[in-house]
C-alpha cells in the first residue's frame, strides 16, 4: 500500500493548503479515494500506522472533527490519545508552548490541532518534532476540510474540477472552511464564487481569487455547486445579522433560491447545520440534490489518506 | 466461536425486551455465560469483532454502563470510539437525527445510544445502517441490563428460572430497569412482583404481569430475589417521597424486611446505590445475600455476549 | 524481555516509596530504562499487556499524568480504560468503597488511581484485587513521578546517585511529589535538602532525612541540581505567601540564584510551570540546564517499566 500515490509525497505537515502545490494535492486524494472502498478501510490497512501514536489535541470543542481523525486513525493502527484542553486553562502563549514541549517529550508521531487562534498549530509544528495537522484554526485554515469536501466533489464529477462552477454563500468573514476551500478549488481550475451579505464578506475578498456577490440570484446563476456555511449563532445577535428570519429569507438556500443554480446544481455544507437558517430541511434531506452526508463519509476516507501520506513521509516512502 | 449458540439470532438491533422471543434471549445468555470465563474473555475472542466500530454514544452520563460496553467492545477487539454529547446540545429532534446521519457516514457495526427520550434509539435505528443497542431510554427500557440479570439469576439458581419469585421494589414508576426487567423475567417464567408506593407505582403496572404490592411484608413474602430499584435523588422533594427517612421506615431494605422474604434470599441492585435509602449497607455488602458486585461482573460478560450475537447476525452466521 | 529485570519483584502494588526497598528501585529503573530507547518503546513489546485491561481513575484532574499512563500502557498492548470521575460525585467514603467493588467486577488488571485524599490508593487497593498504582493522592506521595525524577537523574549523572546533591524547592508542605522524591533520593543515595518559607515547609521535615533551609543562597550551595515545585495558585492569597511577585523574589529559580549552586547545576520541575513564580523562563527553556522535557519523555518510559514489572509478578515472573 506505501506505494499507492506515485508522486513523492514529502510534506512534514498539513498545516494549510497554502503549503500545497497541485501534484501534492492529486497524491492526497487519489489516497483518499483508495480508502473511500469500506473493506479497504476496515480490514486490510492495520498496519500503516501500526506502533505508530497520534494525539487529538482539541482546545475547541468538536466531537465531529475529533472523531474523524479518531476513527481514522484507529482504522490505520495507531494508537489514538485524545486530549481535550478547555481554553480557560489556555491563558498566555506560554502555556502553548509548554503543552507543545509536552507532548513533544511523549514522541507522538502525529499531532492533530484543532485550536481558537489562527496560526496556532504552525506554531507548534516549530516547536515538536512530529507530524501536526491543522484541523481548524480561528478564522485561518482548515485544510482537511477543504481536501474532503475536493474529494467529495471528484466524486460527484468524475475529476472533472474543470467543469465546476461553485458558490460558496453565507459567512465567508467568519469562516477557516471558506478560505481552505477557496484555495483548494481555485487550484484545482473550479470556478469559484463568494456570496453573502457585505457585513459577512471581508473586505479584501476580491483578491481570494473568486467573484463576490451580494445576492444568491445574481452569485448561483449557472453554478454546479452551492456551499452553504454554517452561520455562528454569536453573528445574529444584530451587529452582522439583523435576524435569523431576515437572514434566511435573502441568503438562507431554498427551493427558489436553488432554482437560482444550473438545474441539477448539488448541495454541500460543512455540518452541524442550523436548519431554517442557512439551509432549508427539504434541501438538506433530498438525497438527490444534497452531498452532506457524503461529506462526512468522505471525511473518515481523506483522513485516513492524509495520515496515510504523512506517515509515508516520515518514513521516507514515496 | 461464532457458531456457539446454535439458534439462529436474526436481530439487527437490541432496543426492548419486547422484540425478542424466547429463543433469542436463550441464545444471548447462553453467549454471555460463555464469556463470564475471564481466561476466554481476556485472551482468545480478539478476533470476533476485529475491524468492527463501536460507537458508545452517551446523551446521559452513566460511566457505569459504558465503560462496561467500553471494555466488552475492546475485548472482542473492536475499535470503540467514545461520544459523550451534552444533552443541552440537543434542543431539537432534528438535531437527533443529524447527529445519526453523521454517525451513520462514518460507517460504526454497531451503534449503543443512552438517551433521556424513550424510543430515541428506536428512532435511531431507522435511519442508521448500523445495529443499535439500547443503553436506556428515558423511562422505557434497559434490556442490556434486564438480561445480565437474568444471567446473574441463572448462575445463581443453576438456569431453573420458573423456581424463582422475585420481588422488584421501590421507584417502579420512573424506572426502565423495571419495565424490562418485568418483562423478561415474565417470560423466563419467573413469578414477578412490584412492591412500593402507591406514589410510585405506575397506575397501569396491574397489566404488566406481575402481582403489585404496597408493603414490604406482603410483598416479598415467600420471595427468593429481592432486587431494590435506585431512587433518583430528584423524586426525594416531597412530591413523591415524603423524605429519605420515611422512605426507608417503609421501603429500604435492612435485615427486618429481608426477613420477611424466604430464609437464603438474595438481594440485587443495579446501582449505583443510596446507601441508607433504598438498601441499608450491611444488607449490600454481605457476600452471602447481595448478588451486587455479581451483577456488575455479568454485565461485561453479557455485553460481550450481545455484541458477539448482533456481529454474528450482521455477518449472516448463526 | 520479561527477563530483563534479573531481581525477583514481587510487589503488587505502587502505592508508596516507603514500600520498596533497594533491589525494586533499581529494577523498576533498570525496566525504565529499557523502554527509554523509542525503538523499543514504539514497535517490539506489544506482547507485554496484551489481553490485560489499566483503568485510569482520576478523582482529579491532570492530563499529563494520564496520558502518560494511557501512552505507556497503550505502548505495551493494554486495553486502557479512561475514567474521569469529577469530585462532586464522590460525597461519601462509601461511594469509594462502591466504586472499587464496581470496578474489581470489571477485572481489571492493573488500577491507576488520582485521588485528592492522601490514602485513598492503598485504601483501594485493599478492596481490589487488580494491581493499583498510586498517580498521586493529596499531599501524601506521588510515587510514579519520583521513580521518573530518580530515572532522569541516573541518565544525567551516569548512575551515580552518591555523587548528587540536590534541593527540592518551594511549596514543600503540599507536595506528594516532594514527599515521594526525599524518600527515594534518600534511599539512592544522594544528600538531600529542602528549601523554602517557613510557611512551606511543614513542622516536621526534620525528620524526613534532609537538611532545612529557608533561604535559596544557602540552601543551594554546592549544589549539582535544582528541583522546584509547582506553588499552587490558591497558596498565593496571603494565607502561605504574601505575593507572587514577593514569592519569585525571594525564592523563584532565575540566574542569579542557580549562581548559588554548584557551576554546571542542573534543574528539574514536575510540570506543569508556573513561570514567573516559581522559575524564569530562561531557566526552564535553557537545553543546557533544564531537565524539564526529559522529565516528561522519561516519564512515559518508566511507566512502562512499572507496568511491565506489576504484569510480570501478577504472571509469576521474575
Amino acid at each position: 500500500m506505501a506505494s499507492s500515490h506515485g508522486y513523492p509525497f514529502e510534506k512534514r505537515h498539513c498545516l494549510s493548503i497554502a503549503d500545497f502545490h497541485r501534484p501534492d494535492i492529486e497524491s492526497l486524494l487519489s489516497l483518499g479515494e483508495h480508502y473511500l472502498d469500506l473493506s479497504v478501510q476496515k480490514s486490510s490497512e492495520r498496519s500503516v500506522l501500526a506502533g505508530k501514536t497520534l494525539v487529538n489535541l482539541f482546545f475547541e470543542n468538536s466531537t465531529r472533527t475529533q472523531k474523524s481523525f479518531e476513527l481514522a486513525g484507529r482504522r490505520l493502527g495507531a494508537d489514538v490519545i485524545n486530549m481535550n484542553v478547555a481554553n480557560s486553562s489556555v491563558k498566555k502563549g506560554e502555556t502553548l508552548l509548554d503543552t507543545a514541549a509536552t507532548l513533544n517529550a511523549m514522541n507522538p508521531d502525529i499531532l492533530v490541532v484543532r485550536h481558537g487562534a489562527s496560526g496556532a498549530p504552525a506554531l507548534l509544528s516549530q516547536k515538536v518534532e512530529c507530524s501536526v495537522i491543522n484541523a481548524g484554526d480561528g478564522m485561518h485554515e482548515h485544510p482537511t476540510q477543504a481536501l474532503l469536501d475536493a474529494l467529495t466533489l471528484r466524486q460527484a464529477f468524475n475529476g472533472d474540477f474543470g467543469g465546476i462552477r461553485i458558490a460558496i454563500c453565507g459567512d465567508i468573514a467568519h469562516s477557516r472552511v471558506a478560505r481552505s476551500n477557496v484555495q483548494l478549488l481555485n487550484m484545482l481550475g473550479c470556478d469559484v464564487r463568494l456570496v453573502g451579505p457585505p457585513t459577512l464578506i471581508p473586505s479584501n475578498a476580491d483578491r481570494w481569487g473568486a467573484d463576490v456577490f451580494h445576492d444568491m440570484e445574481t452569485g448561483l446563476a449557472g453554478c454546479d455547486v452551492v456551499m452553504m456555511l454554517r452561520l455562528q449563532l454569536e453573528r445574529m445577535n444584530g451587529a452582522f445579522v439583523p435576524s435569523k428570519r431576515e437572514y434566511f429569507h435573502f441568503y438562507g438556500l431554498d427551493r427558489t433560491k436553488l432554482g437560482f443554480a444550473k438545474p441539477g446544481a448539488l448541495v454541500m455544507h460543512p455540518g452541524p447545520m442550523n436548519r431554517g437558517v442557512e439551509i432549508s430541511s427539504d434541501i438538506a434531506d433530498d438525497p438527490d440534490i444534497s452531498l452532506i452526508t457524503q461529506q462526512v463519509e468522505t471525511g473518515v476516507a481523506m483522513r485516513m489518506g492524509i495520515l496515510h501520506a504523512l506517515s509515508d513521509a516520515q518514513d521516507g516512502i514515496a
